[in-house]
């Protein structure tokens, strides 16, 4: 990578972006070092501002810098690093902890009330040249990681966390209801953790169909029916028995979530990953009577990133297939919209200082794809 | 105890009940023992099947002995009993699973699908004379606890199943939606489990009254205000900072299952132990968000009962509190009346052969209770 | 199979053996089934009993009949069984509880008193032509698991049961100590459980390159130098940093478990699967600084079974690999010999009725084996 | 407090001590906060690094302050410190984690290889008139903790961590192996923890006499006789039926520890948090065939400092019960001399610029407990 640029990809107010060279940013602390952004994926997240303004107490007032899923290279070193030198390909972890609360001194980092997230209100993002960031939250890539793939890690993390919320154990039963990335991932980090059947649930044919490659052993395709209906079906369809040992719903939609509470077994445990709507009509009797575990699932935490990285290293989830290609710098706003339409899965936007070799490619039948988004179903997200 | 009617109160259908001399059961196993029935508490869901004639997919289609809530004393042991011997005093476990299952091999007898529960359609309860139950679900009361008391082990151990349930450690804090018996019986064990804030929350003052004296640390009178309010209002009013540890609906009611999301901390637990509407208005984004763990808690399981007798045991929960009279066999439809219109707390059966020497004595304030009853409030059950 | 000889193997003292056709056995309960038994493995501790007459405690007083690694056809069904019928080919379970103390009710029955396990004094074991055993401690193999692969159920088991003590993460990095039998399983059953690095330990050279070609993604020589020093080098050889999150023994031998604790790092978990001497020097300072975990592991338990077949139908255990021959019933002494001196892995005996077309077929290196035995390593056992 | 002297007990080498007034420190970051310290007391490895200079790898090479055992009042507040003030009494954590390793960003601070901890080779111990540290390690004491007490907080946190390591249950019986500071405080967590036994076991009669009075429910006075024998009486004498649920050794010494392993049940817990030899005989196929959980316990970390305050504030544990006296800052080498010599149980030294009015007070009998110090029982220690 040549260029010393830090132009930056700038939200103002919905639908309004702009391209702005800011200051490269210094270390402000000897903990941290500076990052050359190669890659970032686009996150619902980031699409949800661009388009909105706002998620909901998160309101956009100032011009705020878009991005949070990167990969970059370390171009310096505060003075109390020793674990990460110049040069070295990293991961880059968003959110910034306080280190001090009980949440923090607990393990449980990614509760802390004074978290410094990228790309959420008032905090700037990664779609960046230049990104300064504790040296504990940058996770060097091993060797046979591309910096591609790197950009990956963040959504598989968010995945790992949704599934150790769900303490998958090895044997079980999985149910994963939707299947945009995080689904996507979610499925393939259940299989990876010894799950013996993983079952994708969309509400598009075509996007089962992928997962079906990528990671799932069964699919159902969801119906309009009444959720308790659309569960049987779903039970007898991946022969799941008295119910799934685990329901994942990465799609945040209401009859997704009451399905999931049908679908999962007595003692059985559902995490909600995906995010919808505040309030919905649930089964909460279902819960009750059931002894079911539920869970939230916020971001991902110690450990996450570390466990995404290993999971990619050893071969057992190969993110560069839901990666459907690579625009440069100049053309983040025509990926945000490739995104919004539904054509793609991931779309990489290159660092500005970052030759772009292979351009968009969309593997994925688009016009599914289409319809998939017209019918509303999207991907869990962080 | 003199006498050996096993004198039976039949529900036959809605509101229709009757007495009939049945004959002594015998042992079925060399594993069972015979048990004369001394006092019966009465449950919610007694009440609820007596008055409806079902409970959700239970429906009382042949007549059915109501009660499950008793204490008695063996007059008789199978062959392999080693353990329990004619005299002894026992709390009595009601429901029987069938030890084979994957949920009985586990460990969560509770869930198993094959469970025998007494006034259970189509099982017959404990309001009779005689009982054979196995020899491991009878559980000998110690010398300090009376066969009254022994009447309440029941209820105590559904509260004891959710408070293990919700994992309450020493030092947290504890909001218990709604104070009948059950709310009332999981803050006194929230307490006993090294809670050092426990707060009762009832929409009836004079229900918060008795907590108070009974187990809570704090009350609060729940206001008809949006959950999100009621929460705040709650939450100042204990001091809880950022919110509760441990939330635990023992009421069933919407509107407090609501405000339960909205007290709990981040990373905290909430567990629903009352019954009510199958499907609610529920925040599940709250959940999500705060990556609260959510549980059902059902009836009660390994090492309950042991649990609810060593407490009333050692002083830790005197649940003699809760007992507001006793009154002859003959008198029990007149027992039921008395719960259905919310004028005690607990009133125990005697057993038909048992002698009944103090009389119902309500020493709440019935006006009071009347006007919780209207309010619609109610205790949570199993 | 044909046939119906209930010829059995039976031990009446110290390396002396005898074959006696006894009666086949009656079903003593509706939830009983009786079993043709295929194949049976041998144990150490079959081969403990037949060399020296006991295992500690455990005293062969009266004539017993060894061997509990079996796989079976069932050949008759009591009355409540639903799950199970003529013809059905299953693993065995060969321990049965009581089902009613506080044990068993809570879901650890291999914790019994009153366990009945086979081939354990005074009990009778499964080298003879029929069994009784209730049904569900018989597990149905799939189509894709052949007989012989379900005798190797059991010591599978014995692995799945250590792994799940251990509580293998994915991502983690596991050391094996014994590349015995269980040794060799508990490494493939790391793996399967996510586990990132797998180091198998061993004293014989010959028996590391087959666990790395079964198993292990590392192996470590032990070395004969004191505990601390074959730690330091066991951690640089597998490149486990501060050490390894997970230390199973499988050998039993004092020196192995010496160095467990100085391999596990700060934290982390051991877990002591092998049999052994009673008393041994152990670095207990090293378990109390270092906040290590240690936990034995007993047989198996709720859910192992099953797991233990579903890791061999998804192709995650290859057990046949392990099988070095099957004779036939009249030559089980023989085949005792064969455990004896060290020239296999595992070696079944077919049933009394089963004809045997393959023939004792060492695959593994005599020499090399014999001088395993030599040196006295031994992989654990249940 | 008046005066500003900042008086330092050095320890130069075995031994030898002196007087220092060192400067006043600075604060060194935003987030630090400057105490003044009020009460130390002494901790069995004070009087270790005293006596020997060292204790295991930590060697005290160069001149260090004592003192681990602090209590104090706020004098200065760095700039980004919002939850103290000045004049605030605190407890004070003194060990600093580095929050950025893995072990610290998931909640187990105790177990960073970084940890800066107070009076441990090279770092100065809190026996000085002032003393820096984060405030997120400085604990305000509520209004009924009095600073005397805010000193007993430190080794109150070793037991809480203790207990907690041994995850105790309301109903449980726990046995806890010595009855010096450390084991005197683990049976009264233990007790608040809902234990319903708690046996206190020492080779001092006049210890167990204080223990009963202070916590314990049963006592036993360990023998000289082999550990399995020693376990079968001690079970005798509190009727602990199939063993103990927990049993802590907060002695150290081997036969206790051998013992400890002899007298927990199948399936039970065990814990090591007192100090002692570095290998021991140890029954390890005890811990085998009854599953153990077997784990260290080391100082304190994430809420142990919190619940300790809460349990002190609640009035679970009356530390002051163990304070044996107070002397003047100039006196710290004679308190060091009692508690060498085993006169006490808890003496607390006053800061430097802290008036004493109540000298050393030695309710317990000399005579007894000098025996004790004669036979080498001690207390557990960090």
């Amino acid at each position: 990578m040549a260029g010393s640029s830090n132009l930056s990809f700038v939200l103002h107010k919905p639908n309004h972006v702009s391209f702005e060279e800011r200051p490269v940013p210094k270390l402000a602390s000897p903990h941290d070092v500076l990052v050359a952004v190669n890659y970032t994926g686009i996150c619902g997240s980031d699409v949800h501002y661009w388009l909105h303004g706002a998620i909901g107490h998160f309101v956009v007032k100032d011009p705020m810098v878009l991005g949070h899923e990167s990969a970059g290279t370390v171009v310096e070193v505060g003075s109390a690093v020793t674990t990460l030198k110049k040069g070295d390909r990293i991961a880059l972890e968003p959110g910034y902890p306080c280190r001090r609360c009980g949440d923090c001194l607990s393990g449980r980092y990614n509760l802390c009330h004074q978290m410094v997230f990228a790309a959420t209100p008032p905090y700037d993002g990664t779609l960046t040249g230049f990104w300064v960031a504790p040296f504990d939250f940058c996770y060097k890539l091993p060797d046979n990681v591309s910096l591609q793939e790197g950009a990956l890690i963040e959504p598989l993390a968010v995945a790992v966390h949704i599934v150790r919320q769900a303490r998958v154990q090895p044997g079980q039963s999985v149910v994963v209801m939707g299947a945009g990335p995080v689904g996507l991932l979610c499925a393939a980090v259940a299989a990876s953790f010894g799950a013996t059947k993983v079952v994708s649930v969309d509400i598009v044919q075509a996007k089962l169909d992928f997962a079906r490659a990528f990671a799932a052993t069964h699919t159902y395709l969801s119906q309009r029916v009444p959720p308790e209906e659309n569960a049987r079906k779903l039970i007898a369809a991946a022969d799941l028995g008295p119910g799934a040992d685990v329901v994942i719903d990465a799609s945040g939609a209401e009859p997704s979530i009451q399905a999931s509470l049908h679908v999962v077994r007595m003692g059985g445990t559902y995490v909600q990953g995906g995010m919808g709507k505040s309030d919905i009509n649930f089964p909460i009797m279902a819960l009750c009577l059931k002894e079911v575990t539920a869970k939230g699932s916020f971001r991902y935490g110690s450990g996450d990133y570390k466990l995404a990285i290993d999971l990619v290293a050893a071969g057992k989830v190969d993110v560069k297939k839901l990666i459907n290609g690579v625009v440069a710098f100049k053309d983040a706003e025509e990926a945000f919209k490739k995104v919004k339409e539904g054509q793609v899965i991931k779309i990489l936007i290159a660092g500005p200082n970052e030759k772009v070799e292979n351009g968009l490619n969309t593997s994925v039948d688009e016009a599914k794809l289409k319809e998939a988004q017209a019918a509303g179903s999207t991907g869990g997200c962080c």
